[in-house]
């Protein structure tokens, strides 16, 4: 199903130095309106509030993706590993390719508000009326519904989708490497050369040869640092509240007959839980940020100031709890509403979490959340059962509870506060 | 006037490592709506079309220029130099600090589209009712004003210009070190500190110590390649052709009364040039792309696809000529003519040129655009009198004359072009 | 105490791109023969024969030391912390520069092999009869013993030896990051900057912010990964085994009256165990490695081997054993007799170990093994008590047993052995 | 005739990530003596006194070569090029890897001082009775002459020689790459990988697209200023002629008879000009270095002063005459005499000198030493045609003639001097 170009043509990447592309259908899978729309949505969303560098957008981790699996694969089939279902390989690309492309604006926040998923409206782009869904179909009209399986991972070869997503997949190990590069910290450097080398096709999935396991063991540790330093930074958590603040408040004001002065369309279908593909393929970020910027005017003062403060960054404070006690969260939130603030939008409360890694328990089934190891005999053992590093991260939950608050609102009500409440303000 | 901060405070920055801030008239610029704004304009404009990474914006770069303006005040101090004026180190480093405050969206195309100029409005917005000349007024009343003939380049003490503007400021050497860390070529890859090292306050300007030649000549030079590879990037100028074109047929339909489905107010005002600093200050790249991507549907085809080859990335393609001959453009734009091609729209010639450095011929005097040294006799001699290098790229025009057009349209044309002008485009 | 130079000094590093000279002191010792002898000393021994590019001296390390310091002492001053004795500045310097003076040729294994200590060496050069012994002197008198002190921990203030000395000292930092440098692998690639502006000098010690916590956790996962992945790599180890027995049967012949082809007198010395500081002087890595190239030719074969097999790279090849297991262990040495081969030349046990931190215990002192971090009450906690990471890789012992032999010998024999013994070969 | 290895096997190597072996024949021939010699020998000589981060050796180089030879084959292949000839390939892989086999100790100094060639001895280890010889005939009895003529720039495919030898050549290219990593200066950091794309077999030799022509003028620039930066710099110079007069001192002693308390027998025959191929492959930097360590205490006090100048790094100092005026210089020899200084010992005169690049002159026959553009009409064109850049570069000698003296010898006489000569000296 490849069809080489005449010509390799190359992106110049800082991540990866050149992205390399040798297929006709991967170079106008790029150039189509929805993937060239992934110019106009940050990969990190918020996040250049924390990081001023991290201003990179996926469509630039999207090309990443499709390079790290494309070298995976190029090694695959220099050695000659048998396991390696090479009639796989265009439709790995694609999905690599395009398995973020129905990301929205300011995913994460947009998806929370709105109960929305983004590869949900991967598939729905890649099996509506699109280019990009024009352009597989050219190839094998059965190829957008394999693509969406992929994504979906529902697709019956399991090592397909996991070079797309598992725990050590090339979205991963992109993104690691891409946003510790654009944000500057360095915690994300790991040595992808290294893994790569390290992964094998083995029977029907990939696996990981033993004498990776230290590679692996580093990249979990960037992933776990990533994702507290980087990932879950509180002022990050805080300019994604003001979003979803400014959302809730929107789409009460719109429930309730509001007439705004500024308003658009995808955000009407949006509100209405309507959206089309074409509604969608215009949500972007400039989209919002533009309805934002109008929004400061809005005579409703509390959408004007939530947007006055996403726009100018001016973020709520916050505090960090030293336990999650609910009681006292709720003591908090009486205070709050006593001293005349609005419990609903004057305190937010946050519990970032994840998993750095999956542990197996005895018992389990082997599942796709798995890292397993390849030793010389050729038996399988999950790298939690080896690893004292991986062991000691798996369950870790670190996070925890902060109060998020306008700081000015906050200081005048103090006074009203009892002490103990005070207290955990200052 | 510096008023030291409690603690000095840290922005994590790729390129810098940090960028430190000492002083509490600084943090609370950097904190205003004003220069939250830059975070909304690109460093590089359209540049992001070739070079992917290049999506960083103007506040990382304003950031970066004031570090660096930073640690040469601070080299000055900790070596006691003479020459330098310690007083008037806020007022240099506010000067570099907001020198591209008024920096607009797509910033070179719209500023050659409606007759422009950034400085002008980064005086106007420092001067004007903003956040930021209430801050600097609280210092002290004459500052704005300063701070704005710094920047102007007419403030009376030459020493404190040629920091923020001179052929080796500041602005300079963050600008070829963030914009090669972006795109990711190396050709802009400086010793900042070296050259930061070799600068030295002398009589009223700075000049470079005679051994630091050879780092001053590695940075003309890779000020020369940045400029050939990357700022005059064909496709970028193709990109920058198309907002022209686009921001040319948007004022043609406003003013002949064109009724646009989608139009918004900073628009309106551009297209009037009745700009208010208020409206100004809305002007993002975000809602220029909102505009774009709404007009994509307008009923004027011409603005509408003009509008779709921005959104899309369909730009022109272009041609190379060999030499710059008036003639043959002439007998291009004929053909075009002929061929019912629209020769405002469907051809664009462009030349790009830059000068590398303004080579000094005896008998001038020193002007502001030279690099001077320092020899240890305590003697000046302008750089291009001493390297062959400087001097060998000095008087340089490499641009070369581009044709721009649309691919399909040009195709569908050419067999009715005579061989001649058929030739130039295969 | 401080003697300022006219200008400040610069080398060029690759590490921290520039290391600052500001004081005439420093500047002199480091031009001693005594500290130039450090260029003929490398920093990770043999590591080069398993990461080419790890042929760094203990030259560079030292500088960078310096520098490290260098930088800590001057963030302490610009931020004028109480707790920071200004006075110890000079001697705090010295000593960080000066650490690793009395390494000796391929340390580790030469330590191991003639029970010497590098740090005594340290001391008896700087006590003895010295450039810089006279350099010292000449600030005062006292200034050798103070920073022969200093080094060898009985200083009796402890925050100096704290910055020299200690979890989280300038030494550990650069070899972290020199180390990853020159040997290309980038675990040691920790956020230095970061560590250092989060360090507080605090009631006679150095403590840690508690918001530093994540880079610190960083900072022993890299020490942690570079212990498994470069210092105690089975290949290096292997070389230092051949570096052992060489010296071993070396001393061997010596005492048993051999008439050596080739000897000079500071390895007579050694092996008289007379070493001068005069002759430890010489006794650098060019006089071994050229004592050992002649010695290819002795009479004594098992001598000649040995140092043909370290000079042409021909090392011993190891298996690693599942468990520690003394009986399995014996067995082998047992059959390896019994096959004829020399179990005291020809098979090398050996358990590298490393604890990545030492952990606080309920009820022990608080020493200067831990590292402490400061929270926002001034109240202090060792860090494993908070942090999940540290207290994880705490107690860690990773080593495996490993077996090395001369793989011809072995497969000579493997026929002898019995089937059990054999399997554990292959 | 390329034997691939069941697996591929990596070096870890800092400049390339890893260097990849594929095939028997190189990996048996990397794990030669010979080979494993070059670890002995640093790449850039004495530069560690200037650059002290400059300690890698040529091994590390050899391999890097190698590394850039394979990708570019890598790439001919890959894209199917007719015009490279593919049964070449194990040859010039040999001799990528082998082509800087014969450089001794401190190599330029020692070529000068005893008029000898590296490219002569590599051929004479490739030819002689050599594992390295035996390894190379066990594939073919014919290839140790074929690698040699390769070398030796005579093979009659001038494709081949041109990979390894020409003015852009995988040496250059990593020796830029690898010295800018080592002393840290980043003069050198070019973008190879685009340099390798853009090369083209064409007719019988290498040649480079028309579009690579801005990385090549990049790549050329960075030579220059290597040269002058680094390989160049006066304090390298300076040691390279300790190096030399230490030479001519011992040589001159051993030829009159003196007796040596320490002598080795490599260097006597060295100095009868009488050197085996066993001998010179023990000549390696350690030996020289312990021979000068020993020489400080010989009884010939000009040798011994020489010596420690080295050892110690107490160099002779210099100045730089502003012209090349030879009466000056006869003048300044006068004067020493006079003085009573040793015009032999106590004075060098020293001109570097480097063409970046070999320009071509009309009329000239198409040289190896000449880089040659490919354009989209398969013409040629010499780069210095095209490049205002490399025409600028092409002529210029910059080299100053630079005057070497003891200083403190020269700070005695100093009284005795005529004041025009005295003159040059302060």
């Amino acid at each position: 199903m490849m069809r080489p170009l005449n010509e390799e043509k190359v992106f110049k990447d800082p991540v990866h130095n050149y992205i390399h592309v040798q297929d006709t259908t991967i170079w106008r899978l790029i150039n189509t309106a929805e993937f060239q729309r992934l110019r106009r949505i940050r990969q990190l969303g918020t996040s250049y509030f924390t990081f001023h560098g991290a201003e990179h957008s996926r469509f630039s981790h999207s090309l990443g993706v499709y390079e790290i699996t494309r070298q995976i694969i190029s090694l695959f089939e220099r050695n000659q590993y048998a396991d390696w279902p090479k009639e796989e390989k265009l439709l790995t690309l694609c999905a690599a390719l395009l398995h973020d492309l129905g990301h929205g604006p300011f995913s994460h926040s947009i998806e929370e508000a709105f109960d929305m998923n983004h590869e949900d409206w991967t598939c729905r782009i890649i099996l509506g009326d699109t280019e990009i869904h024009n352009i597989l179909c050219e190839v094998d009209p059965e190829l957008p519904a394999k693509v969406a399986s992929v994504i979906a991972k529902t697709y019956d070869k399991a090592i397909v989708v996991n070079l797309v997503s598992s725990p050590l997949d090339a979205d991963r190990m992109d993104y690691l490497l891409r946003d510790a590069y654009y944000t500057g910290v360095n915690y994300g450097t790991i040595d992808v050369d290294r893994i790569i080398r390290m992964l094998r096709p083995h029977d029907g999935r990939i696996v990981v040869k033993e004498s990776g396991m230290h590679a692996v063991e580093d990249y979990l540790m960037s992933r776990y640092q990533m994702y507290w330093q980087v990932y879950f930074h509180p002022v990050t958590r805080s300019s994604e509240i003001m979003l979803r603040l400014i959302f809730r408040r929107a789409k009460e004001l719109y429930n309730s007959g509001f007439q705004f002065e500024f308003m658009m369309k995808p955000i009407i279908s949006l509100f209405e839980e309507q959206l089309s593909v074409e509604q969608y393929l215009k949500l972007d970020e400039a989209l919002i940020q533009t309805a934002f910027m109008q929004w400061t005017t809005e005579r409703d003062s509390l959408l004007s100031q939530l947007c006055e403060r996403f726009m100018h960054r001016r973020l709520y404070k916050y505090v960090e709890l030293e336990s999650h006690n609910m009681d006292m969260i709720n003591d908090v939130r009486e205070a709050f509403i006593k001293a005349g603030l609005d419990p609903e939008y004057d305190l937010v409360v946050d519990l970032p979490s994840d998993l750095p890694y999956d542990i197996f328990r005895p018992g389990d089934e082997v599942s796709q959340k798995q890292i397993l190891l390849l030793d010389r005999q050729d038996r399988l053992q999950e790298i939690s059962e080896v690893s004292d590093i991986v062991r000691s991260i798996s369950g870790l939950h670190r996070g925890k509870v902060h109060l998020y608050y306008p700081e000015e609102k906050l200081n005048a009500a103090l006074s009203l506060f009892s002490p103990s409440i005070t207290h955990i303000f200052i």
